[in-house]
């Protein structure tokens, strides 16, 4: 099953974070998004026209994290969008974090992102 | 006539950013906000309970600053939001700056923040 059309799920700590190695070979197929902060996180930044654009991409994200129940950090202003994605529980990367990388891509899709 | 109840006005460049003395006498009044950047922009930090009611004060700070035709940058997350002014047209703080500031507080008060 693609990514995309997983689901999070509840993730109560106790397990291992994923390795740097495990998580970019899950972002080879994650176009846009990149290891931050010692493989801890993923990060993507997405641009948009301008404010009122940044702002609608960021309640289609924000809708979609409620579904999943799984919380990105967001950074927005005139023309951009960054999204940064790390499960705070165990410190680092969880497989949710990819889960919603590829609900993102999908509401968002890089190759349609204005430069 | 009080900072919150005036409207940002059009800044097209060719004038000097606030210096850092005058900037730190309007913060005076702005409980809640601090110089960042070398006294290029203002910054404030507001606790909220969730995910939700932290994209619920995005809308309504974002709505505002469509309003005043003056953008912030804006990092949310769980538990958060963290506002950012400055002016890029004059890499710095103006008047404008403050304004937004004074409104953002009347939408949020300081003293009702959480911690």
């Amino acid at each position: 099953m693609e990514l995309a059309d997983r689901h999070c799920t509840p993730c109560r700590g106790g397990v291992a974070p994923l390795t740097q190695d495990a998580a970019a070979a899950r972002l080879a197929g994650l176009p846009g998004w990149q290891l931050a902060d010692g493989a801890k996180r993923i990060v993507r930044c997405i641009h948009r026209p301008d404010f009122a654009t940044a702002l609608a991409l960021v309640n289609r994200i924000g809708a979609l994290a409620e579904q999943e129940g799984h919380h990105p950090d967001l950074k927005f202003g005139w023309g951009y969008v960054t999204v940064e994605l790390f499960t705070h529980r165990i410190g680092g990367l969880h497989e949710n974090d990819f889960i919603l990388a590829a609900k993102i891509n999908a509401l968002a899709p890089p190759e349609r992102d204005r430069h």
